[in-house]
């Protein structure tokens, strides 16, 4: 944990009551705990605008198991791109549906084509990229 | 303008090194108002996830002015809704396509709706909706 | 799996040569898996602005496991909303960090919350939540 | 207006009902123009994760007109970037708020430099910018 430092922040009165009303809502206890939510999360989505950088990310997937072959496909997919894929989760939603979600870490460009790849296999119904950073990049 | 307020907010050391290099990359001048911008960009997306409030709002279209009576549809529809549209900017691209911009203030449903029904008219390329906040939320 | 239905489209020439080329770079094999999966994701984003609803959701997580009590924090919060959470996922990312997946079912409102409170908790320090549908609804 | 070309699309019956129903809620009177509609739009998202290409854009910023020299400020930037700012449209929101509207164009490194810079403006309460194409790659 790195040393903290202090610093003030000025805000027009109006501003600062809707923020405190927000924070209350959503359960933060503190203005600090908020702003470092805000300024992180800043930080990651304008991250994943620059051309190609170390990530992590998370590939949450919807797909009937019943398609023809479509598990081992995934699987293949991933070991194609190395370590790539550290771990996966699975679902099962209801008879056809299965849920599953691939954590991945590494460049942000082979995260993007896995993922693409992985969205085009036949049966996968929904594929979605969320995109976070490796954890010692955020403080 | 409102009264200013002042409050110590900490942060970890290396998550205010990564800030300020943000900050000064995008060209702020001091924390305080990159963290009120946060602030208000968080106020406002989160405000248009609530089922319906006031609110502004800018729809970018592209369109092909080529199509048969598409101007004329566009404007039909905008007087359909009353009030709703403030104001519109037409640049023309090329031979064929012009960009529209609407600017609207209303109900975000009312909003969303207009949206919608310009977004579905043959020749509209692109519809794009930006959601925004009437000026007295935002402080 | 329901039957199939086959339908006819029309569409401009050059913009079918850019719908290819970019399906043949993603990985698609053919335009009717592409076009399904456009529906889908249609289908789905739209779905979440509606006032509440039936959904399925991941929450990423990153936080510092060392902050104090912050793994019996998360997992008091989950039980406080009672079967919402269907599984967890956890991955060590180095000394300090862990990334953290929480699979959800439920009312889309449920899910928003718990992704707030959870967001809120001191030590996490990146959280996003990753909006997809139950199968059932997907085709 | 370029040659139409018909091709076959296969889709799941339930799919096709959640599809035909959500076109009839928005207002689309075929499949055809809601498909190239979604083809369109994943075409304009997905080139804007590419590193640098030509795009038109437009910026909805809201500023108060009290503070000090800021429409100076801003009038300066759009001309420090040359012909990147094409139109404007600026609103009265309230005594003190407007809302202005710049249309773009140019290459999207440009684009978001100039957008970045405008935000960082005291003053600019809300600046957003969205991404769209200029119409020759739409069609």
């Amino acid at each position: 944990m790195s040393e903290l430092e202090r610093y003030t922040v000025t805000m027009p009165h109006e501003l600062l009551e809707a923020f405190d009303s927000r924070n209350e809502r959503k359960g933060y206890r503190n203005r600090s705990e908020a702003i470092r939510d805000l300024v992180r999360d800043a930080l990651i989505r304008e991250q994943w605008t620059e051309p190609n950088c170390r990530a992590a990310a998370t590939l949450t997937l919807i797909y009937d198991h019943h398609t023809r072959a479509i598990g081992d496909r995934i699987t293949e997919l991933q070991h194609d791109f190395g370590e790539l894929v550290v771990s996966t989760l699975h679902v099962h939603l209801d008879h056809h549906n299965c849920l599953e979600v691939l954590v991945m870490r590494g460049m942000s460009e082979e995260i993007r084509r896995l993922a693409d790849a992985i969205g085009c296999i036949k049966g996968v119904k929904h594929a979605q990229l969320t995109l976070t950073a490796e954890g010692r990049d955020l403080h």
